[in-house]
């Protein structure tokens, strides 16, 4: 397939006419072709008025071929063939096997998607029956939850695919019924013309209203025009938390405010408790140096703070996690200007008193390589130093050592808000990790044991999500099956003729799906 | 009991220092004894502080022990006996059979959210299998919903029990393992530290961490200081648009911003068909002037909009509802303020060109009292004249007469976010009315058939919430059971060992918690 240089709006292909931008090789730091023709306001309010025509239809789609679409998507994905993971590898520097996983995960999303409106629980239907002997009478009330509206998609640029034009944000706002606008990447703008067009054949594909998807290409301006747009309804976004708290500003300074679910900054600190050293520092030490470097470090789940007590299974740990570090070589970021932040930060981290260097990994040969980092401080420099405290996007990561248990709740206490929180810990660091998981489970949307928190499944029990600055809202998740419920809002119907009720509120029930009826669930099939 | 002018802050009871205030008998417009002391910065931290303290234990608490503390508070309520409606009286103007059915509410609901909480639903609980033979295996994930930490309950003045210290936010967050901090509305002060002392019993009754509740005391700046504490993780709120508004802002300028859940404004529009009008204008009418001006109009779902088609039963049904609006006697307002707001909003209304007068209530006795008006205006004049849209607090409605089916729905699309859409509607205007729910649907959270709005069921299927203005946030509702989501956070426990698993998702379920297993939905009991 023709990489364009084009916008998709509806079932239009526009080449857009207010500029152009192209897409980098980060690897080599060049241009790579076509230009692509950025949206004007015309553009712009096409897509969104087209999105705001097909809700009505749309939301109203039988789940079954709701569920179908999902899966054309998944497939219309995979018919791209090795075109996709071509130019993917050239927009993003990444390996082939991490794109070809990552489309795995995108089109395992997509499916699992398909599952969840398949199983309708997210309906959250609830049937409460008339009492007309009552005194006052009760009301046949009956609740469904139906989409906000049009949703708007920013694209991530550390996964071009599974967090981008048809990642979990657009998977899950599809999913409840809400119309998609996305805004391109500007790092992979053929990687998203090429899943737009995956999506924009599916909408035909499945005789959907062309409104369902569309694509825009644009800068900032244009990012923040389209959450202004009064047709859309709320927003999906992963990125810097510069950025995502842009978005919430203009969100909230609409004449109707809206949510921004903004998936931002997050240190994922790692509590590495004395007997869980005693196991295996070495081992715990590789693991540990394998999630910092994989993807270059870009992931948002990357281990940038590590935090254990003073003793000799922390000094066998460091010496091997300096080692392992020392062993992985420089790769290619996904950007130039994400490599100038990263070196931004290793240089600010480098220079602060009372923060050693314990390691650095090989040096680079690409453009845009990042050499892998590992500090080392003191609580007291910790709780002090603000800066150790910000995410720098990357394989860097500070060990912050401490003298008591105390001191690791200190550090707990002290930290913001985070996506994850790990704990290393055998039965016998039961009784510190028991003092440290209350702040864990405040901090924290995801806490592991023993493991790292790289690596995020997609699956029921997911939440990728957490207090703020890890997310703008901690109430959901941005991946994982729940990730639909950010879309939704409820509606009750009161004494509706059966006309006029929905067909999952129905009497019989005809689409199955699971429902809460005077108070207890039902499960639909 | 004596009222003694007191906050409660934990298990003490305070007389704040930082100045005094009093409420107000509205009928007769004079002060009530005793003065109540507001709180100073001081009392405020140590409010907030407990609060902390008591997150950790608090929502830990075993289900069945919650659900007995919120029974508990249900009881100390009742056993208040006439003091509290007669005080509640006082204070508001409301009648006694009012106040007493608003007891029998509040109580209701917190049996409700004991129910809620026994089930267990809530919680979202949901197990991923590990899958150790994937490749990449697969990890134990299991995820559980979370309170998001202690709750500022502001109460609304015109529900003096069921929207206030012991009403539906207080109850939601108590139920979803929050502790919680009200401020007292100025307008019921005596009645809130009855109330409050209901809850502090129950709370030392049930052996509870005493921060799980406060009561402040104090003025606007009080009540901002309260959103703004780092503590507070959540606002629930009940009243004016700009009153909502004022502390959205101060929550989104926190350096953690918190969600704020604002019930604001809506005019509720009631759409009359011809089929339904034909069948008994009268009688609509009549249903119609009694839901206007129950409660002195002061109610959030007060019908204060109502839009139908030109031709005889349409005069049928004006003539009709002049002569129900006329008998209405004008009836005590709840505080001097909101009287002043109403009389200023029918002297606009009765200004503008181009709108009718069709029938004014009885004039008043007391010193707030507010007299009914029922205005008219052309669809023309409606949609080119905002101050039409503005709620106007009280019994006052304005009919939109409407051309053609066209018309209705121009008057569906362009109206602002609501609590309420009702549509009066037979078989016969099946048509009419299939093209106007879509548009009632993206615009309110409940939509009501053959009825009036006023009279909101605590049940499971309710919502009570809508699109913005009607609130800051259209995917909640704050009465029903389902009010508890708005308080609730998801945490994933990735490979936890068995010592860390909150015991809601520990293999043997000894909570009997509904969960969702592998995908599939298991009914807990």
């Amino acid at each position: 397939m023709q990489i364009a240089g084009e916008m998709l709006i509806g079932q239009a292909a526009v080449k857009g006419s207010a500029g152009q931008m192209k897409a980098t090789d980060p690897a080599r730091n060049i241009e790579i072709e076509p230009a692509f023709g950025m949206a004007t306001a015309a553009d712009l309010q096409r897509a969104c008025e087209l999105a705001a025509q097909a809700f009505d239809s749309y939301r109203e789609t039988a789940l079954e071929k709701r569920a179908q679409f999902l899966e054309q998507v998944a497939q219309n994905i995979l018919d791209l063939g090795p075109q996709l993971i071509e130019r993917a590898m050239q927009e993003s520097g990444l390996p082939q096997a991490r794109l070809e996983g990552e489309r795995g995960r995108t089109v395992n999303q997509l499916r699992l998607f398909a599952k969840v409106v398949r199983d309708g629980l997210f309906l959250g239907a609830t049937l409460d029956s008339a009492l007309p002997e009552r005194v006052p009478p009760r009301s046949d009330l009956r609740m469904r939850k139906i989409g906000v509206g049009p949703v708007a998609v920013f694209g991530a640029s550390n996964f071009p695919l599974a967090f981008s034009v048809a990642g979990g944000d657009t998977a899950s706002a599809l999913a409840a019924g809400c119309p998609v606008v996305v805004k391109a990447h500007p790092a992979h703008l053929g990687t998203s013309e090429l899943v737009g067009k995956a999506i924009q054949k599916a909408v035909a594909d499945c005789g959907l209203h062309e409104g369902v998807f569309s694509l825009v290409i644009g800068d900032v301006q244009i990012g923040g025009d389209l959450v202004a747009h009064p047709a859309i309804k709320a927003v999906g976004f992963t990125g810097s938390r510069g950025g995502g708290l842009a978005l919430v500003r203009i969100a909230q300074a609409r004449k109707e405010p809206i949510p921004v679910y903004a998936e931002m900054a997050s240190i994922n600190p790692v509590f590495l408790l004395p007997g869980a050293l005693k196991t295996g520092a070495a081992r715990i030490a590789q693991g540990f140096a394998d999630s910092l470097t994989m993807g270059s470090g870009q992931f948002c789940t990357n281990p940038g703070l590590l935090v254990a007590l003073e003793g000799p299974e922390l000094n066998e740990f460091a010496a091997a996690a300096a080692a392992a570090v020392q062993a992985k070589p420089s790769t290619t970021m996904l950007t130039p200007g994400i490599h100038q932040s990263y070196e931004a930060g290793v240089g600010k981290l480098s220079a602060l008193d009372k923060v050693e260097l314990l390691a650095q990994g090989g040096a680079g040969s690409t453009a845009c390589a990042a050499q892998p980092h590992l500090y080392s401080t003191d609580v007291e420099t910790f709780l002090a130093t603000p800066a150790l405290e910000d995410e720098n996007f990357g394989p860097s990561s500070v060990l912050v050592r401490c003298r008591t248990a105390a001191d690791l709740r200190r550090v707990a206490e002290h930290v913001e808000g985070q996506l994850t929180s790990t704990v290393h810990a055998t039965a016998d660091d039961r009784e510190i990790a028991a003092g440290l998981l209350p702040a864990l489970e405040r901090k924290a949307g995801r806490i592991l044991f023993n493991g790292f928190p790289t690596g995020v499944e997609v699956a029921h029990a997911m939440v990728h999500g957490g207090p703020f600055p890890s997310t703008s809202d901690p109430r959901t998740t941005s991946v994982g099956a729940t990730a639909i419920d950010r879309f939704l809002r409820p509606v009750c119907y009161q004494d509706a003729p059966e006309w006029a009720l929905p067909s999952t509120l129905a009497n019989d029930n005809p689409q199955k799906v699971p429902r809460v009826i005077d108070g207890t669930i039902q499960p639909g099939a």
